[in-house]
């Protein structure tokens, strides 16, 4: 950290600041001149951030130069980490394709999303049993039963699947069900969430909060982390600015800076950023293009009936080209789109008891 | 809501909208132009939310024209509503200051700082015991041990207090404690949270998402209204800008906007906004001059100790210059400054059962 | 300045900066701790802002601690300025109205508008001759003939008056007409603009752009000040934030940020921000409860028949509210409010003369 | 265009609105429902556009529902067009690499640059002679002897270049020398500049303005076009958000959406929006991944010795894979790289004329 004293500050302002910083085992270096004095501050940051330097007389800036993060930080593992799936994984070397619903909506239409998805190559499917809404008079979800419809498709199918989880009571309930636990962009500094999620022994796809800086996101990351657990997959779904045509903005600029940042994977979701149909494939090349490890997309049977985000959604006549566009681009990136490790029901023996 | 049709689209498509719209009960008047047409939808807006409309073929836009909140709509209640916190009322004929310390962090510090506040006119203690933090590595607040403090010192100043509650599980432990229930910034659209504290049987400081519209921010209060509970006050705290001198930009327009749509009283929170100490006052007199019900203040009696934004917080020799600002320009706006109902110590006795 | 190296910079790396700080005459402080080394820059500014030593080898970050302007800097000049605009100053000390028509569409229009704004108690008429418009269709202001117009209403009431130049070719025809010249929001960097006006021998109101920080706006002002000519004031007008239900949200917190940076006067445009007319008078409120020096006001005699921006003008019936407003908030921000040293007909002799 | 009348506004405040439109000669639907009227106004926008209807009585809302611009619109040519810049054209069918130095600051510096440029296959060269810079105290470019150095440069190598002008009384010299003109982010509203280089019979880049919505975007190329000149590319370079991270946020869903507008080619610039080197391929698959039609990149033989954006050039050892990025990603898009049409040394005989 760097402490930026005022004009007028005396020696006693600057010796107040090097006494606290080594009173919590820091050192201070001290630069003087003639407009301007600077207190570089040497060590672990964890020591300083506590210390109210802001408030110290005299002082009129206080910089981190370094990272606030740790355990999710490329400092501390500088190979790019694999998420593991159910059989899945995604990693630095593949492209994943995520797809299904937006909503479970009833179980004909999540059967034919997922299958759906499959024939365009996803080897993930995901849809939502709990959702977020702006609005109390909007369609909320079907919950648990909605888990139970996404639980079979999945089994049916032999591909896991990724579901959000909105409150801290649902996180046991849905863990029992799903292969991945979801944080949404409203939830990414729901702080309580994070933990429980980090805690169920689920890997985790942590969606960016649609205002967050991308250092806000990888802190959130180092929540999960700081449980224990390590499987957490970040997602870019575009943020909040003045632009009235777009849903929101895709940031394609965070996945490389936050792979300068992080060993944690990196997805785009082209669907819920542009929120237009029309803008998805674009999106998707330009995720690709742009170095991230996956794509999670929205697919629908019949968007004319989706009771949420059916504006969205790729449908049955986009697969084809889905399947073609990820190939296409996954090969000039110099990856490979990562295939289902075996074709079978998936079994879940097992995997209730890690999240009891 | 109005539906826009594409320059291309089909009688066929229009008739399409016009069949689902009139299908849940709408009506549709349909205006054909030489170069577009558009599709009037009237009647009560909640029937139409759900028609995914924007994915109907032919179809170029959808424009809602009407408000999507209904409870603490200004149309539903045209008077100004009183909020009541212990023996204090927040309401559009006063001006309210609620203060205290950010962070609950010794009995001392939050008794000391509590006792400015009340000197200065505070009707209302403001003071944090669960704290949502960025960083995992931070202080995270005093927990129940900070409700038991702050509990004391509101007793023995005879002063409600508000604090905030950061996660369903706490909402009733909290709500046993405190006059009122804070919801922070980072948690507007966590709307488990908004339905717990809805139904805690105590008011409700609703603090806007960073990078809420106000209209989302209404929509949040919809929630906890909702639920049955119409006792919410409103809190603007400053949103996310490109603009790095300040914490948040302090969206001072948005009190008249939300007093044109809403009946609830709204406050504005200097401290957070600005984040430096030099900016609370005049964004005081800012606050009371757009027509805020009142202002809520970081108090601390040490700042150079303060655990969280210590950097914010008036002091001591601040408290005689808060007190006749409040008072000159609640006067300039033509209004009282709010003042206890009673000077002595708040009985809670038949609150704690509420919130059972 | 502060230089953080990358963690596996070498010591040549870090030489490599030493050498080039030292080489344009600065000096350098090297902190070198076990985790990151930082160098302090201590010196002059200008000396380091052109080596690009954020492109040198083992360099992660460049952060600069110290104000890039030097003539509009409190630094350079503690008290605030006065900026005489023919009789009429804006100054710290007292509120100073500025008032009259957005657009200049007739003779009577402008009249009737200007003396609105006089029996309010504006010092100064403002009025747009030339007015930038985003659209190549829509009204592009009457030009020159605009500006007469205002030179008469100006000569007959007896008070100077602003109008906007959107060209370099314009400068020298309208500050031979105009007491002041204003530069728009969408010209704040267009610096070739800022020179010219500079050199033009007329004060300058300089607005914020929409999307400009705080510093690239004082920044600007510098531009002007670097021609020899400080008599510049600040105009904030509202920035470009997520928000649809105002036009640009105001930032009020600019106002007193600005004070701490620079000497130059501040006013508040609450016109063009809020973009409505029930906006107005509550946004005038805050700005002169925050600290401006001054507010700048849409007048029209009939907004229904405006061809710019007539839903934000104050009609005929506001003006007894906007003089008493300004009037008790100024008192209670302990101003007074700007009165006009002569009543007479402004003697215009020696200034064209100035701009010839 | 919709407008939408208040809650209590009377048959008279309807009958007002149809008087005004229709008096136009514009057409008006009424749909009056329980909770709300609406008016549907259908014709030619540029009718109604000039009516203040945001200032009648009894109006809450004006909603625009069509296009307010006409040449540029894909409605007007619904075939993507192609611009011919000396022998190289932009277009939907290839990807076109346009490339060179940030600034010009020496011959050597510059030729150096421009042959690293073409031997990635760069059909255009690029490089800025007037810089606009935001300190007075920074490097400005070296104006006219800069387009000396790259006219001699363009000569050499057979390449035609763009170069950008900042204000209008440099146009005629600029369109001397260059073979396309680049109007900045800074003054993408500078709408006299706009009129001038539209009338300077050269081909114009446009950049994007940095907070610039879309449409405001497409208008400003309307500017352009309205002077006749239809020769324009727009150019998306990164906006304003709240990252501090990158520059500006590259809004890579522009290029979909503004294609879904306009008949106008679009290219990207990954350096700019970035502001690092690092980003810089990254940003080049993603612009080609989403459907730009070409990249202009910041080429520097030494950026540690650059005076303008050293840390976003690309230096000699990235020419390799900035070739074969640009070859591979514009193969998977289905498109071919632009090469040059002749490599003899560009004849400027006759084009010179045209600008005189």
């Amino acid at each position: 950290m760097v402490v930026v004293m005022r004009a007028g500050s005396t020696q006693d302002d600057v010796d107040r600041v090097v006494d606290a910083v080594t009173g919590v085992g820091g050192e201070c270096f001290v630069s003087r001149g003639r407009h301007q004095t600077i207190v570089g501050l040497v060590g672990d940051l964890t020591q300083f951030a506590e210390l109210p330097l802001h408030a110290f007389p005299g002082v009129e800036d206080v910089i981190r130069v370094s990272r606030p993060f740790k355990l999710v930080s490329n400092d501390a593992q500088p190979r790019p980490s694999t998420v593991t799936v159910g059989d899945a994984a995604i990693s630095r070397d593949t492209v994943t394709l995520i797809a299904g619903p937006c909503a479970v909506e009833t179980p004909e239409q999540t059967r034919r999303a997922c299958e759906l998805a499959r024939d365009a190559g996803a080897t993930i499917l995901r849809g939502g049993a709990f959702k977020p809404r702006t609005s109390p008079y909007a369609f909320q979800g079907l919950g648990e039963s909605g888990l139970e419809i996404l639980r079979e498709v999945s089994r049916d199918l032999g591909l896991p699947f990724v579901t959000e989880v909105v409150t801290p009571a649902d996180v046991e309930t849905v863990a029992r069900s799903a292969d991945m636990l979801q944080v949404g962009t409203r939830n990414m500094q729901n702080f309580q969430l994070l933990k429980e999620v980090g805690l169920a022994g689920r890997p985790v796809l942590l969606k960016r909060g649609m205002t967050a800086t991308i250092e806000e996101w990888v802190m959130a990351a180092e929540y999960i982390a700081h449980t224990g657990n390590l499987q957490v997959v970040l997602c870019e779904r575009g943020v909040r600015t003045f632009e009235p045509m777009t849903r929101n903005t895709l940031d394609v600029s965070a996945v490389p800076v936050a792979q300068s940042l992080t060993h944690l994977p990196i997805v785009i979701d082209p669907s819920h950023s542009g929120g237009k149909r029309d803008l998805v494939l674009p999106l998707i090349r330009a995720a690709i293009g742009v170095g991230a490890d996956g794509v999670i997309v929205d697919v629908h049977p019949e968007p004319e009936r989706a009771l949420v985000d059916g504006p969205q959604a790729l449908t049955a006549e986009d697969m084809a080209e889905l399947r073609s566009t990820v190939t296409t681009f996954a090969r000039a990136a110099g990856r490979r789109v990562a295939t289902p490790a075996t074709r079978g029901p998936v079994d879940r023996a097992g995997w209730g008891a890690a999240a009891d």
